[in-house]
């Protein structure tokens, strides 16, 4: 049995793994596969619907607000805010917590100027700058929620008065948020919602149509939007499996109870990494992760052979980024805590190993 | 058993269903799914490698060309083709032959000026233009190849002063088609490649890089190429399974026995057409489709009746696009010559109880 810590792609529920290859053999007894048909089918409109609806309620989203399955991944999103957002000669402010804020602002600078209201940059972004002034003259506040490489996550969000677009890829649907306090929240599905091939876009309706820009149909939120995420053929498959993802969410007893489950895994590795003298962790703890658990070893040359006997009891995925080092667990919502207690123990046996 | 003739998302052959659920339960015996593996993993590497290779082989793509698999449909590449190719101030041609290549030139006058250098419009688009000349100072001249929508398909393409982009999402790897007189191919997936959620882009390399513009990165094919189509999170699932519908066509014998199959698949059903008192084709018998069969009835009275008899008998997807109306046979590589049969016999039956 494998234990997936990987970054993302990641973890999916195994439920939904065997729904998901049953609905490509022969979806819901029509005689035909998920892949093979017609997004304006009966099957299909509802699958999309539905989707959309768990969305809404496990989010609670509030009227206003338009929920769209988009492609292109968050990448896109990173150009497409300033794209429908930014005036021309307009500006826009970023918290700049790490590589993807960073992708997020190079993007951005192609339709204006960007202000790094505060940056962790020096520090190679092991924490959440909290003290910044969000300037009233932007056309929105970017903020990446969590940030898969380091470790960190925004614990809470500021009060802005500019609209808040937010990179939350990583965290969506991990904890309760307040979608009232944002005005565009996009996510890979990768992590906690789905496969690749979709991303999220939550936009609220009445901060659209004021860039004065003219905006090709395929970038166009408002396009978007009046096509239901139909525009044009939408990633069926990948829209699928994010229904049955948020539909297993929902019999889990939803957001708060994923993240009372969340909080429970991350209190018990973070135990493990500050109590074991081999381990340590390498960001602020208060603005911890509970998604992506990010660790050195006092010893760098522990750290080979930890992985390999990590390997050997099924861990996969734990391999730090290369511009952290280390170790990356992430346990995203389909993790179970028993993989969590799998790596412990290996953490406790090496430790006993190499005293 | 169902015959799907759907217009797409369409057909995938029954061996790539099985192949790929067992891929989404646990991927080549790894004990993951290829929908929870890194898109940085050898496994899913080895899998875009494939992939790139199988289109290089089956389409004999020439040297100086790069083959991406991005997201987005057709309609993204309808912005991405003048986002990268036309300068600003600068000029595109295109062949008007239907809904699809009107869309395409909706997003190239974002970019700059649109030159029709010919049009079917005025007959709703039921043959393909001709006599037209390609301005030698356009900064390329766009064509569809197959018409989904009209039943239309080019016979032939024309010799071009100016690169050639060509949408060939609903035939491409259908026929022997000749790569160098293109400068850029591309494809939504869900016809005869895969399912939806990627798009083929096969592009010239040294027409990139010309038009001046500064383009944000997930629109720019340049850097596509040089992030080997994961500058980001890929669509992992949709590549697989074209990947897996590749080698199938490829152990078929390739596209030249595909052809021959889909002529054969053409001809008797395009005959039964022709032969039956009952129906008729609706577009120049010269420029009718291999792919996309479109035909009504002499008496319209009859097509609902018509439409039962061919859904008791297991034939799905052949209600005509509203703007043609009556039926659309879509014949893609996966579907059995078999299938057309079943067709051909309903046909024949509802005309022995109509006489």
């Amino acid at each position: 049995m494998k234990h997936n810590f990987g970054a993302g792609p990641g973890i999916l529920p195994h439920e939904v793994l065997k729904q998901a290859a049953a609905g490509v053999l022969d979806l819901n007894g029509i005689g035909l596969s998920i892949l093979e048909i017609s997004h304006r089918s009966a099957e299909f409109e509802a699958i999309l619907d539905e989707a959309v609806k768990l969305v809404k309620e496990l989010l609670e989203v509030p009227e206003g607000y338009s929920v769209l399955f988009l492609q292109g991944g968050a990448s896109t999103q990173f150009a497409l805010a300033p794209y429908n957002l930014l005036p021309e000669g307009g500006k826009a402010a970023y918290l700049e917590t790490g590589v993807w804020a960073n992708k997020a602002m190079k993007e951005a600078k192609f339709f204006g100027e960007v202000q790094v209201v505060a940056s962790s940059k020096e520090s190679n972004f092991t924490y959440i700058p909290k003290d910044f002034v969000i300037p009233a003259d932007a056309a929105y506040f970017h903020i990446t929620s969590n940030n898969t490489i380091y470790g960190t996550q925004s614990q809470s969000f500021p009060k802005s008065p500019v609209p808040v677009v937010c990179d939350m890829s990583s965290d969506i649907f991990s904890r309760k948020i307040n979608v009232a306090d944002f005005g565009l929240i996009y996510a890979g599905a990768q992590k906690n919602m789905g496969p690749a091939g979709t991303t999220l876009v939550i936009v609220k309706d009445d901060i659209l149509g004021k860039s004065g820009r003219k905006i090709p149909a395929m970038f166009n939120y408002q396009v978007q939007i009046e096509g239901g995420s139909m525009y044009n053929t939408p990633p069926c498959f990948a829209i699928y499996v994010s229904m049955l993802t948020l539909n297993w969410l929902k019999s889990k007893g939803g957001v708060a109870a994923i993240e009372a489950e969340n909080i429970a895994k991350a209190k018990v590795l973070y135990g493990e990494i500050d109590r074991n003298p081999l381990f340590k962790g390498v960001c602020a703890v208060e603005d911890r992760s509970h998604m992506n658990v990010c660790f050195v070893m006092e010893n760098p040359e522990h750290e080979k052979p930890f992985l390999k006997l990590a390997e050997e009891k099924g861990i996969v995925g734990i391999k730090g980024h290369r511009s952290v080092g280390g170790f990356r667990a992430s346990i995203y919502n389909a993790l179970p805590i028993t993989s969590v207690y799998v790596l412990i123990d290996a953490m406790q046996e090496f430790a006993e190993k190499n005293k």
